[in-house]
């Protein structure tokens, strides 16, 4: 969570929570502790600070990271709209089940909304990996700020289009005091490849499979794309796509309500437990028929994959079953372990694996180099990452001119800069 | 378990279970599971050769993947004694409770046991991680077979003697048929260092440590040796040395008792969870005074450390608290994962962290040159390990004359080879 | 170098050098060492068997891992033909200049030779990082063995088909006796992505390229694909390609010669150091009308590349130059510190790299899963590895029923096996 | 190279030459570039600022990147006395052969040097890898500075005496104004290992070498106490130490002559080329009978390991021979290949290899802690390392209550921070 003020405005922009912080305290029931305690275990931030008047809480996309402290803390603010894209309003008001009552306000990208005479918001478009992600950018009678968190810079993004470069560059020309940007990835060489990359990928792999085995392949259920590309393949390959998990059916009955994406007519999605049961119960018996899409790439311990992999389920891995991770271990030795338990059953049951038939959804380095290049902004805040990698954002933008304390700051949870 | 066979008679050696096998099974009990559902996890033996008479099952040290199937499987050898040094005996009696009758016998390293008249076998002193390890030769007129899992030449081990090179080089002259080796680290460089320099490395951190705070030491609790350096360290710096958890007390108080290991007076140790959690309300309030020695090196969940991490113990860690894991992750993720969420939670609390404080209790590539050339055995076959650890066993050897196929053989569980 | 031998009669299939053994010499000049010499270093194969009468000196593609030794030891076998797919026969002609007497024969993908009454060769189109690759199929009285050094199965190779899978699994059903195959990558996971995705990774990176800067390219001279998709590219980016160095002329113009890649006319080739000179001062004034192409991959210290970083050339690097490495350093320590000062120097100069655009050319495990199932050969001798790669082919052999020593033989330089 | 700066006087503290610079310069004649192109290639500092009246410069320790560039920058700075302790300023002497005119002044470790009216300098005594090291602090009448640029806590030295903790402590409680200090190894976790510990890991690998064989150790040559180690094992194996190589003539040369240590009688040293190739011929007939000490740890091409391994020499390596390396490779890829060309050779011509038989140089993170806390700065800059490890040290002085951007500051070459 940022909050970008100006007099005695401020917008807010994001309020997430620390995944990998819940995942250590797995043993504890997080939904029984205070804000307090939450915030003082690193899980939501901590509101400590003289924010003024808060204006608006902006979402920039839809993962918890960025919202899953709505619910939580959005009350602390109540006049206060919360704007976002369509995809990204509705997963918040699904989350939300009345437990804040602020006002729920859609942008969409392109889009301006003034909030008082002096304070404006922007939304630009923009690519990362899940549908409707954008910037913001505030525009205030002291300048312009933008806010960059998560992107990457995908020219093939699948579903959707391409970054708003005509935007970006305009933002540049007109002047931006202060960038405030991720940096997940900013040690990573090169450009992050596009999202067509994972397409091409994955239809190599599976085209090859064998057509008589079962065929399963798990993503993250908000990458709408990569889902895309998985059912379009499945069709190619003359299979039934089957989608499985209560957070399938929620992002993708979102997506396609919102017009995001159009899945082909013998698409099955199944999101309750009774339905997945019975639905696997009826592919098992003729595997070769059906590509299923399922939870628990991170080898979640309550996701389908796990639960298949445990032998809870009445769909049983046999010799030569190919089972496809389309995700990288998102890098946690809880889930490398978790993910570790799932494999080797799988495994020891007969499947063959394929993994790392992915693309991240964060710019790289070069992406960065050529983000920063057109955008040209006065100041610049490296966020969303360890003082390290805030620090490595500050070695790329030296060879663009920056120099780290006179235009690049380091700052840490609590931390203020002004410009 | 390895079954040594001379016309119709055979020995079994070692018998134990496959902990990492059990570690990804964690949510099924594994007490419930039949013997075979056990051996098709690959967990136990599977019995499924045809081995004549099982004249003897010799169990070479007490760890559990050398003694752990034996309540299991003893029972289907009925007629056969068991045979070990007087620590390994002791800790099978307690393990077996009962659950199997075979007679318990006891040989010292450096004694030889005539089986028949034409089958006896004979222990040699060998050093490893646990005290009394040695390793079997079974003579026969067919010649001699030496068995040596798990080892490591250790000149300096804390406590007992070094490996008996005197009766090793007399083997090399007398001519052994072949030999069985270990390979867990056959691919590591140079020798494993000596116990004296885990000590070494233990007295250097600890005598720097803080004299005011709180100071944890977590290690393997069948490491006699190395508990014994820790608790003499802890008398260098005038605290009382408390060892704590269930297995700290099994395994130190069978030390004690044999006679292998004597601690000086104030030395505490606690196996029960109410003296543990009365002494450590104790000890809380003087945390200077002590130096707590306890189970959960690998982040076991069950573990005390871990119960402490997890804020259960009245024991709460504080901001300079030092604690010392003086044993290496053993690398399977779930160990991985364990160990992350402890350290994590304990830093959380302020600890103090220092890992790393550990020597190996196994071969390296040089001490297995060293003692191949001492032993010069006609044939080898290496095991313990995947495919290609023997594999890097079979290049070892290479340099010293022998090759694949003609004198070193890679066998899969279930193998035979005839010499 | 591999002899596949029946009765009298034997077939050498390869004759190259090792390439690592080379580097490590790099003092030394290579070319006044004897062939003992060469031998004993483990540059060449050593010649010390009983190969019978040598029929055939085959050679399935033409890296110079498989025919650098062609040379130097052909005319110990000087009545056996040499026998290749064209484009390697025309490489092994220019290798030979005169230096053996052997007749050259050239066999296309898809045909049969007979040699002999009871001896035949066959070649099956197969795929790999260089044009026209096949492997070898032995028939004899005996039965017939495959022999599959080098190889991917790549179903959209960019240029040529893809495998012949119909006549692979019609050897499936024949029966084979034996296969002889490579192990590079059969420790990766997964299947080896085919060419095409490292088409759509360069198209991706290259076309997000800066229209101003320099534009640099390099990669394996002798993959025609590789330089195929970049010269396609460099079109969309409306530059002109241009390519550079002497095996780039060699390489690509054999392949154009012999029909199997067609580069658009304003596609320039220069291999001569002084035509290089006068084309770069051209290119080094108007840089963003150029996409070189050029020389150095692993940073070779006379490639084109490496002249350039080291500033002997009169094109210069400046700020925002893009320089793509499309291959991966190939693991060995020397190639490693070489790419690394090259990478260096040019960062210093002001360059951005992209590296990583790249898949392999070899078989990963599941591709080997499927080829084995195809070809259900009798017997397996995996090769082209160390003992540690050949005992990873031997454990997935073992999930398709295969047990090592009964039917897959782990081999040694020297060492033959009887099936 | 820092500058230490009160109103218009200052202090230089080092001035040295970064390695790794003029590594990957290989091909270029460092000797023929002038200041300016060695400042622009990050080789030497670049003198740049406004440093008022530079009233000493101060050199805490004999390395090269502390030393280095005296003979190339000190006449910059004709009037200001180069400081350092009796090893420090004895190696400097060496180095200048007259090239810069400065006064040479010797300060032991706990003396202070009245500079000016306001304006002192302490030694106090430190350690690290090589002899006689010590910090500085400049005494102002704004306060004092202290800079320990590199050092590590070392309570068992084997040479000399450990860190001046009283003095350390004094420092803190009298109050600092900031600490210049080093970061090279804050991400690594726990305490640095004494070089008591190398000299016990060692003795207890060397005492296990053969006695007939060949017996060589490698190490830095101005690692005077790693070298008396080894000398003195040499007296426990009955084999008389042997040190070969230019630069180890001139360091032990140095410390003996100073008193710094006392090698045995039998002690051996030669460093002309005319020298060593004559004592090479005699043990190469008795090798049994020595243990050589040579230069080439990283590989250097021109060192003495390097030379044999090149078979230059007429010691030649034989199967069975043992060479110790007691240094790990500085990590930068050229020396990893160098490294990796020399132990490839070796082992080709049979010797056995023994590495990481070394303890660091560095400070530790917890080492870090430590002396922070004793200290007690009111600001702090971490240098001598990336910016990325700046921001290590960052997190680590966090936890003892210290704020990047107020108390902690993160500079690159060329800035300033007032205090």
């Amino acid at each position: 969570m940022t909050v970008i003020r100006c007099g005695e405005d401020s917008i807010v922009a994001d309020m997430g929570i620390r995944l990998d912080r819940v995942l250590i305290h797995e043993d504890t029931d997080i939904s029984k502790l205070s804000h307090e305690e939450l915030a003082q275990r690193g899980i939501i931030p901590a509101l400590n600070g003289d924010y003024g008047k808060v204006r608006a809480i902006v979402l920039t996309h839809g993962h918890l990271d960025h919202i899953g402290a709505v619910p939580l803390l959005a009350g602390k603010f109540p006049e206060a709209p919360i704007i976002g894209t369509p995809y990204t309003i509705e997963l918040v008001r699904r989350e939300l089940r009345g437990r804040a009552q602020n006002p729920l306000y859609v942008l969409e990208a392109g889009e301006v909304l003034q909030l008082m005479p002096d304070l404006s918001i922007e939304f630009v478009r923009i690519t990362h990996s899940i549908p409707d992600t954008v910037f913001l950018v505030v525009h205030t009678r002291e300048g312009s700020v933008a806010y960059l968190n998560d992107f990457k810079l995908d020219d093939n993004p699948v579903i959707g289009t391409k970054p708003d470069y005509r935007r970006i560059r305009e933002l540049g020309k007109e002047g931006l005091k202060a960038l405030i940007i991720e940096t997940t990835r900013v040690s990573n060489d090169g450009r992050t490849p596009s999202e067509q990359v994972a397409r091409t990928l994955l239809e190599d792999t599976l085209l090859k499979s064998s057509g008589e085995k079962g065929l399963i392949v798990t993503t993250f259920s908000s990458h709408i794309a990569r889902l895309k590309s998985v059912v379009d393949i499945a069709t190619k390959l003359d299979r039934e796509p089957v989608l499985l998990g209560r957070s399938m059916e929620k992002y993708v009955g979102i997506a396609e309500r919102k017009g995001i994406v159009d899945l082909p007519e013998n698409t099955h999605i199944y999101g309750s437990k009774n339905a997945i049961k019975k639905v696997l119960r009826r592919v098992a018996k003729e595997k070769h028929r059906y590509l299923l899409i399922v939870t628990g790439h991170q080898g979640e311990p309550d996701a389908l994959l796990t639960r298949i992999a445990n032998q809870k389920m009445e769909y049983r891995i046999e010799e030569g079953d190919e089972v496809l991770f389309s995700a990288d271990i998102i890098p946690n030795p809880i889930n490398v372990a978790q993910r570790y338990a799932v494999e080797t059953k799988l495994k020891l049951q007969g499947a063959r694996l394929f993994k790392g038939l992915h693309v991240s959804g964060h710019a790289s380095k070069e992406d960065h180099y050529d983000l920063l290049k057109m955008l040209q902004p006065e100041k610049v805040i490296p966020t969303h990452g360890s003082l390290e990698m805030q620090a490595s954002y500050a070695e790329l933008a030296e060879s663009l001119g920056y120099s780290i304390n006179r235009e690049v700051f380091l700052l840490r949870n609590g931390q203020r800069v002004s410009v």
